[in-house]
């Protein structure tokens, strides 16, 4: 490459795998010490710099640290939760229940990532043959935060069972902007070895030489 | 944090942030050499490490080598793009028809990353509120595997502009499964300073600031 490139070093390639295999979804390991401005500053604007469409920039983020609106998202999430617990029958339905699925309360604060779909008019490079590719982009904007988040030693849970139509009314998003994420953001006691839902026997980890194809499916 | 869990060293978050800010869309920079099954095989299984809901891992990889393969998606660009062109007016189109916006053959491969949406049955954790969640971890996938390519100092390019019923129907796909990115990927002669269609002056870098709220928009 030429030499005014960045160059990624094997050391600092090894640091970015390090932090995606050590990534996990948190739920029950929040800590209430508050996250430093400097900090929060930093993983936001990691997600301020991922991909978009058209170079959109299409997300907002709700930082939320009220006690009485963050009670109104766990109230929305026990809602939602009741209603997915009907979805599964049997020993599943069990296993389901006993579940923490979010950190809603314990986390010292949730951020909401948004799409605007309006940001940049009608007609956006990249996004006229499929529409749905800002509300991809505003997802590509919470793997950064979460990555960056990781890399601080900071524990991220997506809540998302969560009606979305709810969360708007709670955080008095408009009408033109669509709720992609609410996360849980905080200092953790500890990271899980594997992912919960691994651990607990629900599903296994993918062979991944089952998904890859040559050529065509 | 507890002894036995996994530390990020400030040496390892600098260099996710410094692979997350080098990060570009590669179009016109691609060269020839292959990709060695290493380099891929690693990249591959760090988009494997996604978060995905429910612990689904929806995603499926093509790889597409195949000449005749990438000659029909390249035409099928070509269609796609010309009916964009005719959404923009003026200058603006004048400007969109001069952009290079692909490098679908130069590229020594391609990725297309789908979603399963039938992988784990009906019922799946996360994805009983907000019926898009499959969608959005293959989405967390693409951003892994971006991030892990830049890290081995490889470019990625996102075409968007394609129909994905036609990529469908060239690369085979079944009928629940559906195609979320086709991604050019190779080496490359340089990574841009900054996204391209920013230093062409398509549209400003927004300033971070404006997009950030407290508790509620």
């Amino acid at each position: 490459m030429k030499n005014n490139s960045i160059q990624i070093t094997p050391d600092e390639r090894d640091g970015v795998y390090k932090t995606i295999y050590s990534r996990r979804d948190t739920r029950s390991e929040f800590l209430p010490n508050p996250i430093s401005d400097e900090v929060l500053e930093r993983i936001l604007t990691a997600a301020h710099h991922a991909p978009s469409v058209g170079f959109m920039q299409p997300w907002d983020f709700i930082i939320v640290r009220n006690q009485t609106i963050r009670q109104q998202i766990k109230d929305a999430f026990e809602v939602a939760h009741s209603e997915a617990a009907e979805m599964f029958e049997g020993e599943q339905q069990t296993q389901y229940r006993s579940l923490k699925l979010e950190g809603i309360m314990e986390a010292p604060l949730g951020i909401t990532i948004t799409c605007d779909r309006k940001r940049t008019g009608k007609a956006v490079i990249g996004r006229t043959a499929n529409q749905e590719m800002d509300l991809y982009s505003s997802v590509c904007a919470v793997q950064n935060l979460w990555l960056a988040a990781r890399a601080e030693n900071l524990g991220v849970g997506w809540v998302s069972i969560i009606h979305h139509k709810r969360l708007k009314e709670i955080l008095d998003i408009p009408k033109f902007v669509v709720p992609i994420a609410y996360l849980c953001i905080g200092h953790v006691s500890h990271f899980h070895d594997k992912p919960e839902l691994e651990k607990a026997g629900w599903l296994p980890r993918l062979p991944i030489e089952d998904l890859i194809h040559n050529d065509r499916w």
